[in-house]
Parts: C-alpha cells; sequence; structure tokens
C-alpha cells in the first residue's frame, strides 16, 4: 500500500529511512539521524510543577503550562487543579478543524457552578510578553504570514516584534489556552481548550495560551465533533467526563508519566529544522525548503523514571 | 461558559453577530453578514461528475475532485468508483495531525489485492499544472511561506510560481490526495488521503492532489488514530469499512445530496477573505490583518434538490 512513508509530523514516531545526502555523508539529514545523534543534554524534564495530566477514561493527556508567559494562569490553573476543581467536569465542546475544550458544563448557572475555592474568577490578561526573565528565542528563517518573527522560546511555538519588543505564543496544533467571554479580563483558566486543527493564528495576541499538550493529543483530537453550535454537545450524555486533573509534582512517582522534551535551543533542533526545510529521502522529489511555524515537530519521548519525579 | 464564540473555521457553522464597524455601517463586515449579502450567483453546485460520496457506517463523505488539476487521476478514480473497486475497502490509516488514507488492505498481496479492471495501476504525475484551460486565480494579500503566491484556484487552494507558470494545489485541511511509492508514477487514486490536521504544505508538489471533501470530514477528522507505525490500524478489526464510493452522476436523485459551495471568484468571496483578516466583533481585541491560505473557509451549503441533481 502506499504510506506517504516519510511524513510524519509534530510527534515522535520515527520512519526508517536508508536516504543518506551524497555531499554530506556524515551530516544527519533526516529529523530521525538527528534524533538518534542527539546528547541527553539536548533534552529537557518538563517541571512536575508545570505539568498537568488530564486523566481521561481512555487515558492520559500530558500539558506542560507555560508560566514564562502566562505566569498568572498558570497560578490559577495550579490553584484550580489542588482543589479538584476539573475532577469529574467534562469535555464540552469539539469543533472539527478548531479546538476541544473541556470544563464545568454548569458554569453559567451560578447555583449549579462549581466552586473556585481559593481560585480567581478572572485573571489579568496574559496575552502578550513584555517583560520577565530572558527568554531563549530561535528564530525560524522562512518568515510567516502572521507576525514579523516567529521561532520557539522556551520550547514553545512563538512569535515576536522587534519594534514593540513583545513576545507571544502562537495557536499551533497542541496548543492550550484559556477560553474568555468578550472583556479581556474574562479568562480564568477554569475552561480550557486544545487546537485541533489548522493553526488558528488568528487568535493569537487575543487569548492567553497557557501550555501545550506533550503527549495524549490523540485523545482530544479524535472525539466526536459537536453538533451544536460552535462544535458544543447538544446533550449531557454526549460530554466525555473528566476523571481529574493533577499536577504532577501532587501525584506518586509511581503513577507519574515521565517524559523529555526536546530543546529548542540548541544545534540539535536548528539541525531537526533544517531536515525538515529539506527533507532527504527517496520519496520527496522537491523539498520545500522552507518550514511554517506550527509545522516544525516537537519531539517528546519516554524518560526512563528517576528518583524526585 | 467561555465560547471563544466568534471563531468559526472553515465550515458553514454560523455565528451570531451584532457589529457593524461604526465607518462603514452598510458594508459586511463578518463573515455571516457575508455570507448573508451573497446572491445566487455566488454559489456554485458541483459537477456530479466531479462529485464522490464516500459512504461510512457513519454517515456520507463529499468529494469533489480536482480535474482542472488531477484529470488524469480524476479519470482514473472515476474508473475505480464505477467498477464498485472501493466498495467493501477501508480506512487503513489515521495518523493525528497528518492524514485520513484509505484504500485496499491487501494492496500489496498480489494474490488478494482487489482487481483494477479497467483502471490503470498508475498514473503519471499531475503535482503541478503548467497548461490546460485557463484558471480563476483569486491571489490572497498576505503572501506565504512555501510558495510565491497564494490564492484560490477554481475554487480551491492553491498556490503558482509567476516566473515558471506552475500552479499547485496546497494541502489545507480536507484536501484529498492519491497515495504514491517512491516513484513519481506510482499513484492511481485507488489509495487516498485527507489531510486531518495542520497543512502539511511540503508535500506539495510531491504528490497528486486530487480533490476536497467538501462535507463530512468529521467522519475522517474523529476517528480513532492508528498505534501502528504512520498511523496504520494494527489490527484488521480497526479499520472502519467503507460501505462503497459511488459518483453523484451514477447516484439516483433521491440518493444525492445537493450541495453548494462559495465560488472564489467573486467580490462575495474577496469580502469574506477581508472579514476573516479583519475580525470585528467584540470578541476580538487585535485583528490579524492577515490571513493564512489555509484559513480561509470555503462556505459549503445545503441546496434544494433539482431536476438533475
Amino acid at each position: 500500500m502506499k504510506t506517504l512513508a516519510p511524513l510524519i509530523l509534530a510527534s515522535l514516531a520515527c520512519f526508517a529511512s536508508t536516504a543518506h545526502a551524497a555531499d554530506a555523508p556524515a551530516k544527519p539529514v533526516t529529523m530521525q539521524q538527528v534524533l538518534d545523534a542527539s546528547k541527553p543534554s539536548d533534552w529537557r524534564r518538563p517541571d512536575p510543577n508545570d505539568t498537568l495530566y488530564l486523566d481521561l477514561p481512555a487515558g492520559r493527556v500530558v500539558i506542560e503550562l507555560a508560566p514564562a508567559f502566562a505566569p498568572l494562569h498558570a497560578d490559577n490553573i495550579r490553584t484550580l487543579v489542588r482543589e479538584h476543581y476539573f475532577d469529574g467536569l467534562a469535555i464540552l465542546r469539539v469543533q472539527d478543524n478548531f479546538v476541544t475544550q473541556w470544563g464545568d458544563p454548569e458554569a453559567e448557572h451560578a447555583e449549579r457552578a462549581r466552586a473556585f475555592g481559593k481560585a480567581s474568577r478572572t485573571v489579568s490578561p496574559e496575552f502578550e510578553r513584555v517583560s520577565g526573565p530572558a527568554l531563549t528565542f530561535t528564530k525560524l528563517p522562512d518568515g510567516d504570514v502572521y507576525a514579523p518573527e516567529v521561532g520557539f522560546a522556551n520550547g514553545l511555538p512563538a512569535a515576536r516584534d522587534p519594534k514593540s519588543g513583545k513576545t507571544w505564543l502562537a495557536h499551533c496544533y497542541g496548543m492550550v489556552g484559556a477560553g474568555r467571554d468578550n472583556g479581556v479580563e474574562s479568562g480564568s483558566g477554569a475552561e480550557l481548550y486544545v487546537v485541533i486543527g489548522q493553526a488558528p493564528r488568528q487568535l493569537d495576541r487575543n487569548i492567553a495560551l497557557v501550555g501545550r499538550v506533550v503527549q495524549g493529543m490523540e485523545l482530544l483530537a479524535s472525539l466526536p465533533r459537536g453538533t451544536g453550535a460552535l462544535g458544543f454537545y447538544e446533550k449531557p450524555e454526549q460530554r466525555l467526563p473528566i476523571r481529574s486533573v493533577r499536577l504532577a509534582a501532587d501525584v506518586p512517582a509511581a503513577e507519574r508519566t515521565p517524559l523529555e522534551i526536546l530543546r529548542t535551543d540548541t544545534p540539535t533542533f536548528s539541525a531537526l529544522v533544517e531536515a525538515r526545510r529539506n527533507r532527504r529521502d527517496d520519496w520527496y522529489k522537491v523539498p520545500a525548503g522552507k518550514i511554517e511555524l506550527c509545522n516544525v515537530p516537537l519531539p517528546v519521548r519516554a524518560a526512563p523514571a528517576r528518583a524526585g519525579d
């Protein structure tokens, strides 16, 4: 059967390749070769205090929070999680080629809505980043339709404007954001969405992105689409229950999902980008020579458990 | 609950909007207003000879072939369909954020593979278009990472190079292509894939795109992801059976799915693009002012049945 074989995107799924560029026999040229040649220091372990486990009946989704961009939202989400706010809530909305969203089905009914406890009901907008500790920023070479510059900041797809000095996260596949109403201060992190289709970059700078799904995207992307307006499920029984959301730091070591994520500020990552810009295998006839921000894979791999995980 | 309310993408799902730009009160400014103001002549009915019905247990997927770009593949697919080649075959592969693919599970076993009948086993590559009847081309204003120019050609997302005079279809969400092996002549249309994630534009000009799903994408995008290499289903029972694939022209009028698709060579379409470049509703705070090719919706609506459909 035809396999489109070399076309693995945005995952660590690997493919066999026998291709070596004749003019650079010793240089890694495929993504797999780049990863095979990577060093342990090319990988990082997400901080357990920034790692959420969204446990669904079908399995676990692992989300890495982005406190470098959305510290207030990350704090509020940690508070919500520690109060077990999400446990027993549900996935409410799956809109094809757009987002999967979860939260409290009764959020709009004050008398039935789940209590926020110590968490805030609204959080200041964190749509752009103008200050804070220095970010690493690995700029991509091929430009972008939406922003003056794009690349990877602290491991996440991001854009920036050298004129204003602002940096912001980009709505690529797998990015997680905090739903809001019309007011810019109306988000809280109690209702979250994840991008499951073509990157809706028009959302950039309009809503707080708070993290990224680093494992389990297939569980959120393969759900039945809601048939109501905006992809909301129309009947309560269509909603998918959330067993629990926990912070990895609060989970016993034996129940954790130890992962390593490829750093984006290393020569290895730059080599991976280059390998994806110019595919060199038998299948490709016209290498693109370019890459768009949201087409750059961010490899994740299982890590051996170790003390403290 | 937070709804990200104005964010409907790539479908005809509509949203209520009360926003009118103060400086242009009579001019449509939201996508819905543009569609509401459209004329019957802004819409076209796909040719029944170019329309496939992929009937699955969960419902019907409607695919419009693109003979202006891939006439040989379209012809071969029509032949395969008329020989009932696909009936009883299966969806074989669902790779998250990439493609859903269908065909003959036994294609690689000559003794068990389904016969091609009068159809060809290979079709000449139709990766780019250099000649043929004139195309309409509505160029987008914001550029592209991958190609010198992008826009919509005969209703489909496309790219072109003014220097070479070549035009090619772009791998946006919902685009359907003909799988091939390593040889450029190895595709036939007997194994087809559809894009279900971030546009894999690196495939452009490397494989023949043969059409677009115009209805039913959610049936192909919400399938369980395959756990084998490249997202192939590992067990035969995981495959989703195809009831039948038929050409609309061969289906009795009462069994057809009459649709209208917004033309892309009209002022109405240009107004829609503009409405999406600069969202004007209460939710958006920073309109993008730009749009990427694969973020432009291609509205489809039910059409009243009429004689000859």
